[in-house]
């Protein structure tokens, strides 16, 4: 998610006022928990955003605590699910998320999701009645930390141009993947299937800036660069090559929806709403696989070692060099962990009229 | 694979000479057959290469014959392979090409996941010591007929940058995965994580056509739409955005080498050569899934058949509107089994020199 260049973002960042980690859990919860959340689904939401602060995927952070709050109180979200899980076969199963936050729910999949791959191998297990999950490498993270390869997929509702179409159809359907990686952090791809966010169009917005060619259109589904026009996202590749990034996008929508009984893209009630009080019902696919059921723990160390340094070590014509997915995002979480998460003074004050609204201390 | 445009495609094909597919099928094998290769691997190169080509994806069709005859002669491959499979989990088996065609160890390979599949629900079976497997739809398309949802994929020797370097280090590592559709051909996705493939490269020259923008570098790395200078291909997404086709790539190396146990992209040696006698010891991955451990069948065709009525019917300006994944092929194929597959000019003429060297009758 986002671009990639580490120094630009990260300067800019540590101009506004930072927030520890630790406090920005802490605040996610009493938030949530004031909201009527359950303790456990709020943990787990607070987890995912945390995460994704920390890895400086920022569209996925704490700025979407105004979005879960509003929303668990609207009816969307049922604050007090009872998540289950029904095994179907040796390897697969299906977590029923009861309409709670999609966080809590992928947890608990991904956590199923292990304990069968332990047995078997491989395991696949989807999550229904679901809704917006954050960001996907939280969950594949996690098996990652326990030693597991995985991949995690969802739809969302309509923000991306089918190839071709005028208006926007699929989601920005998010892939995840990661694997372990035992001379650092984990191997983590984590990306939407569109060219840039919906996210990113907002910032450009605000900071009166343009977008870069070739990934929006205006709402008569036309090129535009005015990200005050911007209606819809381009899939991945733009106006030519776009049916490679609508065909992933595809991809992931039969993944998460068809193969789960969920409603697809266009069948979702859109994230900002009008309707903040159906369930949206999605749908979610996570695969974990064992790698040492293919490979002795020391080859794939080695592998995973050898293919690393070559990667990085691509001779290139940028100061920043060649990065491995992930590195990125490692390097951004380093910084934070020392110096905090930034929080945008808008973004505060936001935080600070919630946290009163609902009589929890401010984040600082 | 490839550009999306039926209609530009077709009516140039059809202005060369056709042959049948049955014929095209027939003479693969009597081709490899001659060159030495065992019947079993011959008929499943001829199954991948025909089947690529009715599907209109040329740059893994008929034309690869030519290599494939003559890196079984110059030793690369084996001809006479032994297959074997050593089950490691009750999802999970390691198929071992034993240096023969990458096309013969993945039918073998998606088989043992089919049945691993029905038993469990999901399998992922890796291949081996293998080689270049064609198009990689041919596999995942074979589980699809079954009922199964597949993902299908391979690394391959470097042509693609990683995203910054200035010599290319991924392959164009490409990524399948098909799913039933009762409603009629199966739902593919098959694609390379490169914006265009080196053989749209080739033909370009051919044709004294520039490239597109934004797709290829020369060998410095510097940004070329003159095809003659062309060195390296760009990840999907372009000198911007090409981290996340870099990230792609990138996965499924990790999921096709270093999850198997096989050398990565720049420790292959080279497709066209200059070493044309070792053994490439290529890795695969499949995964493969049954729908039904999660829907019921009538919940999947029905979500199957919604999706993709809602899919075709965005608006669109084209006039060809707006199509899924595999709509594109299917219509190819519908068309060359009318029709024929067109054989290029040069292309005939060198496999009647093939053939004439060989001693098997002539295509025509």
């Amino acid at each position: 998610m986002g671009e990639r260049d580490v120094r630009s973002e990260v300067p800019a960042r540590l101009a506004v006022q930072c927030a520890p980690s630790t406090r920005i859990q802490e605040f996610v919860v009493e938030i949530l928990v004031a909201a009527g959340t359950d303790p456990a689904p709020a943990q787990s939401v607070a987890a995912a955003i945390t995460g994704a602060s920390l890895r400086g995927i920022d569209s996925h952070g704490l700025r979407l605590l105004l979005h879960y709050a509003k929303v668990v109180r609207s009816g969307r979200i049922n604050p007090s699910p009872k998540l289950s899980f029904q095994r179907t076969g040796p390897s697969t199963g299906i977590a029923d998320a009861d309409n709670g936050f999609g966080h809590f729910a992928s947890f608990f999949a991904i956590e199923r999701g292990i304990e069968l791959a332990k047995q078997s191998g491989i395991s696949a297990v989807s999550v229904i009645n679901s809704s917006h999950f954050g960001a996907a490498g939280a969950y594949v993270l996690h098996a990652a930390n326990e030693g597991y390869a995985a991949l995690g997929v969802s739809n969302s509702d309509s923000f991306v141009l089918a190839h071709g179409s005028v208006y926007p159809f699929h989601g920005t359907n998010p892939l995840a993947f990661a694997a372990p990686n035992y001379e650092g952090k984990p191997y983590l791809v984590d990306m939407a299937t569109s060219a840039v966010t919906w996210n990113k169009v907002q910032d450009l917005i605000a900071r009166g800036l343009p977008l870069p060619e070739d990934v929006s259109v205006d709402k008569l589904g036309e090129q535009t660069t005015d990200p005050t026009l911007s209606a819809a996202l381009l899939p991945l590749g733009g106006m030519q090559f776009g049916f490679k990034g609508a065909a992933l996008a595809s991809m992931i929508e039969v993944l998460s929806a068809v193969m789960t009984g969920s409603p697809h893209c266009s069948q979702i009630p859109g994230m900002p709403g009008p309707d903040l009080s159906s369930h949206r019902r999605m749908g979610h696919l996570f695969v974990v696989i064992d790698p040492n059921r293919f490979v002795s723990a020391e080859v794939y160390r080695s592998g995973m070692r050898a293919y690393l340094h070559d990667l990085r070590n691509q001779e290139s014509k940028s100061a920043i060099g060649v990065m491995a997915p992930g590195d990125r995002e490692w390097a951004i979480e380093e910084a934070r962990l020392r110096l905090g998460i930034p929080i945008p003074d808008q973004l505060r004050r936001e935080l600070d009229g919630l946290a009163d609204c609902l009589m929890v201390r401010r984040l600082d």
